[in-house]
């Protein structure tokens, strides 16, 4: 499953050392081919990890053979030393496998403003090398990990006979822009990069890029697209988007399900917006209270911070005609007071909070987290 | 002291049993003049309550004799019978005090989404009335509090012989655009609309609206300025600015520091912007971010945070021309590692975060508090 599920891949995971706990925290997936193609997102943070930087780069090639992973140490701010250490992971990773540095993707995860242990690193890249295997998958998804408490892997088979399978780590720092999300996706089809490219945007877009656990985005979040083309099939292109939406809306709820923290995953739904914009800066709004998330913790449907939320956007609305509910009960209509509040059951972990604006026919969902106690705890003394 | 230290004004602070609990939560303050020149500042949030409508519109006239300020009820999203018991509101109190209810402003704070108890409400205005203080502006301070743990005043007296008082209430949702803050300034200075309009819009622009606790903007917020001109002394424009600056500063302080939950106030110092708007946001994305306002509660000097967030603006900078200070260390040079972390000394409330852009030549000052899981608590839970 997870990278492997695709023909023509293979990866490791190992404990290299990095992470002073001795978990797992190296991992490789390399693309066997016959194809290579590959497309890739990365954070929109203007501070940008040294690996990402790096494998923006490599992505300009449209092609990527191999991509090494690491959690422990996000190599992010750490100068020209760090970029020279993000060099020499792809150079050595180029070295064992036999590829050309400058189709290796560097991909790091931890904590900010350190410089890796390159003499853990650069020895786990080999070792990690010497266990690529077709059955890999989950121990690569399992060396990504920081903070999540469970590792995650999506597929998404099609009856013609190709797959496209991925996996992600990202527990805190969630937000659009794909913050602190590392996902690597793989298939087997046979797609050319501008295909790939356009799918991969078209599924983040409405998937990492509407997630937004805490508002913080991170300085090294990366998605790639590798396809090897071994199942010999180029599979029609609204197919192929489907099945990378598939597994990109797969991954994100696991996120979004193993927030840092988090006791409710509260599905925003913004409908009869304007525009999807629109639509898209209110949900935004909204997941960005923190009073709000609060409230929802306390299982509190406080419908008034929502509207105060959406006060504060530029949207298409009027303050009389807004309505919200809360799990299916209109606590709020036309900007007043709604059903009773006494109806809305939140005893569950799963809240839906539905916000019409009564402005026009467009929608868009957003997904967020409460804010908990536990998150405060976990991000008070944090290491990786 | 409070909104009584200068000339001209009578105030009182009485429990009218809108909060169960029979704290006092009704305020009453009345300019007996000879002036009655005001100035007004709302919030910006577009959901605005009936009593920031009602305000706005009184205030268009220049003119208020009489403040009506209730805590237990924001009533905000209260629909047209909301806006009905504003005026009903300023109706009671022309009617006791003898006024016009076009020059009467009202302010109200609590729990947004719920009509307020009118037939307590509209006896505790007579009640306030017969109460009346030239020494009653403590009392008054007292009863616009809702989770404040402390009343705020503040006062500036000029050797000329006038003076600027006020008193604020706020402790959560506070954010730019003035979040759930009341505020009520009186001068006995002989100072006309237009140059009180323009001393409140530039003492708020910088220092209420560079206050953000927790990012969240109120349906409520409410900044007035009376002036009496009971001294019969008209200063000079900068005098009276600086005078109106330094009592806003105080009192915005003064929520910073009994904002929800918080254990740290925290000044964010941008400094070496492009420009001052370039700062601001740069400060109030820094103010955001829950992961460092998390760490800052730890005492983490965790700097990668506040590159992550200055990251996410587009002001200008070069990632590794930027540099970070806590408490006078630059733990961040050059975008990357400076001084040893362990070198910052984080024991006290008060901690200060100094970002360079290296950018230019402007600068301001943003002050934030920290996230804690006592914030969560109340918000959780949350009545006024």
């Amino acid at each position: 499953m997870s990278v492997t599920a695709a023909k023509g891949f293979r990866a490791a995971g190992i404990a290299a050392g990095i992470k002073a706990s001795g978990s797992p925290d190296l991992a490789l997936v390399v693309n066997t081919g016959p194809g290579r193609a590959a497309a890739g997102v990365f954070t929109s943070n203007r501070v940008k990890a040294a690996p990402v930087l790096w494998s923006e780069q490599v992505l300009k090639g449209g092609a990527v053979t191999a991509v090494v992973l690491n959690s422990g140490g996000a190599n992010a701010c750490t100068g020209p030393q760090g970029f020279q250490d993000t060099h020499a992971t792809a150079e050595k990773a180029a070295e064992v496998l036999g590829h050309s540095a400058g189709e290796i993707a560097v991909a790091s995860t931890g904590l900010i403003g350190e410089l890796l242990p390159m003499d853990k690193l650069l020895p786990g890249v080999a070792k990690a090398a010497a266990e690529l295997s077709e059955h890999g998958g989950e121990k690569a998804a399992l060396a990504i990990m920081t903070t999540d408490t469970v590792h995650k892997t999506a597929v998404a088979s099609s009856p013609a006979g190709w797959t496209v399978g991925g996996m992600a780590k990202g527990a805190g720092m969630l937000a659009p822009g794909l913050a602190t999300m590392l996902v690597v996706l793989t298939t087997d089809a046979d797609v050319d990069t501008p295909a790939l490219d356009k799918a991969l945007r078209e599924a983040t877009r409405v998937t990492f890029d509407r997630a937004d656990s805490d508002g913080c985005m991170s300085t090294n979040d990366t998605v790639l697209l590798l396809a090897s083309g071994a199942s010999g099939i180029t599979p029609d292109y609204d197919a192929l988007a489907a099945a990378v939406r598939t597994v990109c809306a797969d991954l994100a709820r696991q996120l979004i399900g193993d927030a840092e923290g988090a006791s409710k995953d509260i599905r925003i739904e913004v409908v009869n917006a304007a525009t999807e914009d629109e639509a898209v800066d209110v949900g935004r709004a909204i997941a960005r209270s923190n009073l709000l998330k609060c409230a929802i913790h306390g299982e509190d449907p406080n419908w008034g911070r929502v509207l105060s939320a959406i006060g504060t956007t530029a949207a298409a609305f009027e303050p009389d005609r807004l309505g919200v509910a809360i799990n299916g009960v209109w606590v709020c209509r036309n900007g007043s007071v709604g059903e009773d509040r006494d109806l809305v059951d939140m005893r569950f972990r799963e809240v839906v909070i539905t916000a019409d604006l009564a402005a026009g026919e467009e929608s868009a969902v957003i997904w967020t987290n409460d804010l908990t106690a536990d998150y405060v705890h976990e991000n008070s003394a944090y290491s990786s």
